[in-house]
């Protein structure tokens, strides 16, 4: 171990951070080996600095500006766990890159928003621009699809990629408790965050998938692209619903490559619950890639978490420190080349559409003549609640599951179904993924 | 894309060597994009020349003698896809070694008996020696475990490493018939080769175990170490009571790392049905590491087939064409160390048995008592058969759950169970895993 140490500055010390530290202190021997030669923290950056965090930073050099630290002697690798994709972050990946210093993120906002623009400065620099810790946390799926499995076209690429969403849906289904309910008790039990809209509402998840599909596709990162909602909407009734049709309910990222283009979207989904990414519940995290000659291949584990999110940074490091440095994006930006986004609109697949109608004769006559203007056929439809005790003016709720249609009809379908008199809440639609 | 080619020889042709040559063809831009420049096959070598394979290699230099290969000036890199620890395999990737040629392999028995050496030689040649292809097929496992989870401390690694074991196993419990009857269908079907030993006994599983281990564990790869039992004697019956306690019958390779050294191990286990590995089916492969930091991780897909398996070599050739250099073990030799190996006799589970016993009174205060002299204390107890219709002198089949043992103990169990005169048959053990 004779070979001059690796010199870590980190930009942020709240979990991620101070794991990162902890870990690369507790595995110094391990991983020097690995390396090939110490890999040592030198320099920090927070907001405050004295916190209690579980380490002790006194011997490591203080910047009160994230960007000082950036050109701090002492420093030849910048690791940035700020966190958004603009502000003190983004200032910090950039003067390091300007400085031709490596940098090491586990910032999925950044990287999905600023990444093609930070990899132009990474290569101009001829430096690394590592990000494994921005999805799927310990699950070394950026290596997988950069590295692993370089040589495949793949197709298809996503999976779990919230934590708090997937925690929160296999609670609501374990308890048969609302969201609001479940979602309180995961903020107090740590596993969301006090304001959940980026869990939530899909962005994160979002921000994840669209740095997997320009991994998976060979195109410049593009988060505007992505079709984005969340599990907000998801009643105790779909949970139920699901199960009683032999699904549960997963927010997945998925994209796909196909002759029309990319097309790439997070939303909440029927899953068939044998289908293996049904059955990955709780905080963990699944990715699926699908390739011509490679198949199917899954990746499952944390994906979030100081020690998992400290695992993916320090690899990183030791990718640095081993003076490895593949293109930032699988190819150098000369060959990554931009392909047509397809709109959510252009969709196809089966659905689900939970109804809430006036319990009256004629009502069923009068939504399937909805779906046949439109062109949607119906699969299966299930019905709960008083239709069978005669007919009354109490709402019920009414279950149909379509064959495979496209987006736009069942556009047409909702708007139409949600102006008819005996439909008194807004349809809840949920598309059907075969896993 | 103005870089000179990697020019590449392969040793090999047979269906993953046919499907090398097929997958660097069909992807040639996606390939040549992310390696930097073109990766293209320049010469071959094969026992027989002229045989249908699906390619056409008239275009390429031919040798007859695979170790000619690697002198050819036209050859760059040398692809072994030979297979066997001995002869040409070793022949050919000892000489490229030696001329200072990056080698990739998919030969796992090659790896597991000579890795240690041979990566000494390549590590004093400065070249790659590269085996993402040895283990699990296109799962990119071998760089999960190399540089993904280098930063961690890994406890535990192993899983489903033979596909055609879990074809077998999983058909077993499908269709209720016997191996032997499900083996002749796996041959019929090219799961199963004609002579399936290296398969079914378990070797395959264990070379592949020995490299996990090495990489997990940051040791001399050391496969004599690994004990190794297959799945012949699984009967139908097994997989009955197995189905009967809530568990699936898998064939798994596990290697632990403890405060007493490294215990690796390939036989026949019970794993919990709800458990992610036990649902792993059919020809698929799972590897589960699980480290200090990441927590537990596992990947999952193809383990077999030229597809599957020639992305993994074809993504090491991507490698090879970037320059990366990764130590072959994880580290360079001087940071690996021995490790005490664990001998089974020390390994502690839980375990099933199952005796063929006479249907006689006073029969299970025999058994138990043997089982009490030898300090195995009993979890559970299934007996299926005649017993409710009164005594008799017909065998019946007599199912023991024990609680946590140490191996030696169920040993001087079995040793002694198998002395009475009341069991009827070599009492069959399977060792209980968690998943």
């Amino acid at each position: 171990m004779s070979a001059s140490a690796l010199r870590v500055g980190i930009a942020g010390l709240g979990t991620v951070g101070a794991g990162t530290v902890r870990l690369l202190r507790v595995n110094s021997d391990l991983i020097a080996a690995r390396a090939g030669r110490p890999v040592v923290v030198t320099a920090v950056s927070a907001r405050e600095r004295h916190r209690e965090r579980g380490i002790d930073v006194s011997d490591l050099a203080w910047h009160a500006d994230p960007v000082a630290l950036v050109s701090d002697p002492d420093v030849d690798v910048v690791v940035e766990l700020i966190g958004g994709a603009e502000g003190p972050a983004a200032r910090v990946v950039e003067a390091a890159l300007s400085a031709g210093k490596p940098v090491v993120t586990a910032n999925k906002a950044l990287i999905a928003v600023h990444g093609a623009r930070l990899a132009a400065a990474a290569e101009r620099a001829g430096v690394a621009l590592a990000f494994e810790a921005a999805v799927a946390g310990g699950i070394p799926v950026i290596k997988a699809l950069r590295e692993g499995l370089a040589a495949d076209r793949l197709r298809r690429v996503g999976g779990i990629l919230n934590g708090t969403c997937n925690y929160i849906l296999t609670a609501m289904r374990e308890t048969g408790r609302d969201f609001g309910v479940i979602l309180a008790e995961a903020q107090a039990l740590g596993y969301a965050e006090a304001d959940p809209s980026t869990d939530v509402d899909g962005i994160d998840a979002a921000h994840k998938l669209a740095i997997l599909a320009a991994l998976a596709f060979g195109r410049p990162v593009d988060f505007a692209s992505v079709h984005v909602e969340g599990i907000r909407r998801i009643g105790a009734a779909d949970i139920g619903f699901a199960r009683e049709l032999g699904y549960r309910i997963k927010l997945l990222g998925i994209a796909r490559h196909t002759a029309e283009g990319v097309e790439a979207r997070v939303h909440p989904c029927l899953v068939p619950e044998t289908a293996p990414i049904a059955l990955v519940d709780g905080v963990f995290n699944a990715v699926v890639a699908e390739g011509d000659f490679v198949g199917r291949v899954m990746l499952e584990g944390r994906g979030a978490g100081a020690g998992p999110t400290a695992t993916a940074v320090v690899a990183d490091l030791i990718d640095v420190a081993r003076g490895s440095l593949v293109p930032v994006w699988g190819a150098w930006q000369a060959a990554l080349f931009e392909q047509t986004s397809v709109p959510m609109s252009s969709h196809r697949g089966d659905y689900y559409l939970r109804l809430t109608v006036l319990d009256r004769p004629g009502v069923i006559a009068e939504i399937a003549a909805v779906l046949r203007d439109c062109g949607v056929s119906l699969k299966s439809m299930l019905q709960h609640g008083r239709a069978a005790t005669g007919t009354s003016d109490e709402a019920v709720a009414l279950v149909l599951v379509t064959h495979e249609t496209e987006e736009r009809s069942m556009m047409e379908v909702v708007g139409r179904l949600s102006g008819l008199d005996v439909v008194v809440e807004a349809p809840a639609m949920i598309r059907i993924e075969p896993g």
